[in-house]
């Protein structure tokens, strides 16, 4: 994975998931921003769902750090995005964009969340992504964190005390195979 | 909704989601079974994935009771479906196809199944469908029968103990909401 | 190929493809719904974008004779279909369920029609399905029949004179296809 | 739209679209390149299909000038897209991802190309994109220049002689609506 990182211009690419602007807090917005700002710092690129809440507090922290950010929108029009996407993809495909949230990352970071968290993390999981939760953040964070999605146990989701150890954690996971 | 589908020529359409055929055991393939010949027996199509095991099971079943049968495959090509469905739906969009099953279900029965089923009850349950699993069948329909998916609590998944009563409970509900 | 369809339950599936509600007409609508006749007689499965126009008057023929219909709509909630429809895939991602109305298809006949019935025959001709356009309806199947859609000439366009000869073309196709 | 384009941090998105890898040929493969310059040159976003040909030369050029390049794959992996894109959307759609490339951009360029070239084409005419072919180029970018693809006369498809005229023409349009 790391070999083809190393030898393509792709950038690491990390998802962040989460509540959108119905359920978002101001805890959990807090928590989105440092998430992006952590993503930036890392020099990776954010990927999101594009829309408010988690999603747009994630992209605020990655652009404060002059960080890349790119929003995966369910609208066939780019003007639905955030305003803090350097990129839309205005995909016009309804919520189905989940799935490319999920299969465009390389890591995925889950801030709260309902279902749709919830779908993005399946497809995760299916793909076997690597997938961090932050459970003080609530929601599907919380209560899908720490655990496996189904029988087979194809990828551990695990779970982080703060922004900081998530991004943390999934930098060290691509450091770590590139050594190997 | 039943008012519309006595306007319409629509039939009710349920989906049977679960185990794939690299899952799906005696026991499973059985309950497909029975629940694909209580689908025919009550006039309704059977959605499904359209490839093997569970789904493959429920489409003999319903085919064995003069039924109708649409899978809705990953492939573009209708060759990869299994061969109990009469009409095939070859999307060619991968798995994102799992949204589409749930989203064109009127009600939507699980048997056993991994994280694909997840994601199909997830849209389900976003979409506010009539959910029911048979949790004996073990797997997703085991661990998250009888919950809700998310904080917002949207839709109660029902839980049965035979095929008879899961498709019971979908006709109920809809005759009950006719009758209002 | 008519190995395999002799070999599964799945019938032939016929699209009908042109103008929607905004621009058929009195004998584009006439056409189409001799088109859904002759499907519907032929004992073939008839396909649609499942909303209005050619589409619905194709449904009306094929259902008048007791034919088989599917729509296939952009939209999530199968409340947006055509009253003719049968079976609704509600597939929730927009335009772009015009690739599934073209893979899903054996046959594809064009009556009319704008740029989304080019993208239709588009789709057909990369997959190289069989394509009819009827010419005298105008529109898309007079502008883009009789002709290959770009160098690789992947697949001649045919034209027919009128719906019969059109289905006609399509069954023969399969038929000889068969005794070979 | 170019007031929202002001308000948001969302840079021009500039699709280029043609031959892969199977067709494109010395002129067509020299042609992306100089696209793919000129739209860094502008500071636009170079989006693409994100394979081979047309879509990879033109990724290089942006590249070679420091620029931002972005590839919508039809696999649900990485590892599919050429070498030269810094973004990568794996969407795992297949061909239909042909919709989000059109949809995705604000303007769109045509380099050769085939059936795929005309299906992206068609979209972005169905969603009054600014859309510029090379004749020179042949294929698609030639059939199909100068012309509109029905007869509602959506968008007038303009044609250029070069790479820099054809960049140009995208970014004249944009800041003339800017300053009216």
């Amino acid at each position: 994975m790391n070999q083809f990182i190393e030898k393509t211009m792709k950038r690491l690419q990390i998802a962040v998931i989460g509540y959108n602007q119905d359920k978002s807090n101001e805890t959990t917005n807090k928590i989105a921003y440092e998430v992006g700002t952590e993503i930036a710092k890392a020099n990776a690129v954010l990927l999101s769902g594009g829309l408010g809440g988690v999603m747009e507090n994630a992209c605020k922290g990655a652009k404060d750090q002059g960080g890349l950010t790119v929003g995966i929108i369910p609208q066939e029009e780019a003007q639905f995005a955030n305003k803090f996407c350097d990129v839309v993809i205005a995909t016009g495909i309804g919520y189905a964009r989940d799935f490319m949230v999920a299969s465009s990352a390389d890591g995925i970071i889950a801030v709260g969340g309902g279902v749709g968290t919830l779908i993005e993390l399946c497809v995760g999981y299916m793909l076997k992504k690597i997938l961090v939760t932050i459970p003080s953040s609530g929601g599907t964070a919380e209560n899908y964190g720490g655990r496996y999605l189904d029988d087979r146990k194809r990828v551990f989701i695990r779970t982080s005390d703060n922004a900081r150890s998530a991004v943390k954690d999934i930098l060290d996971y691509f450091e770590s195979n590139q050594q190997s």
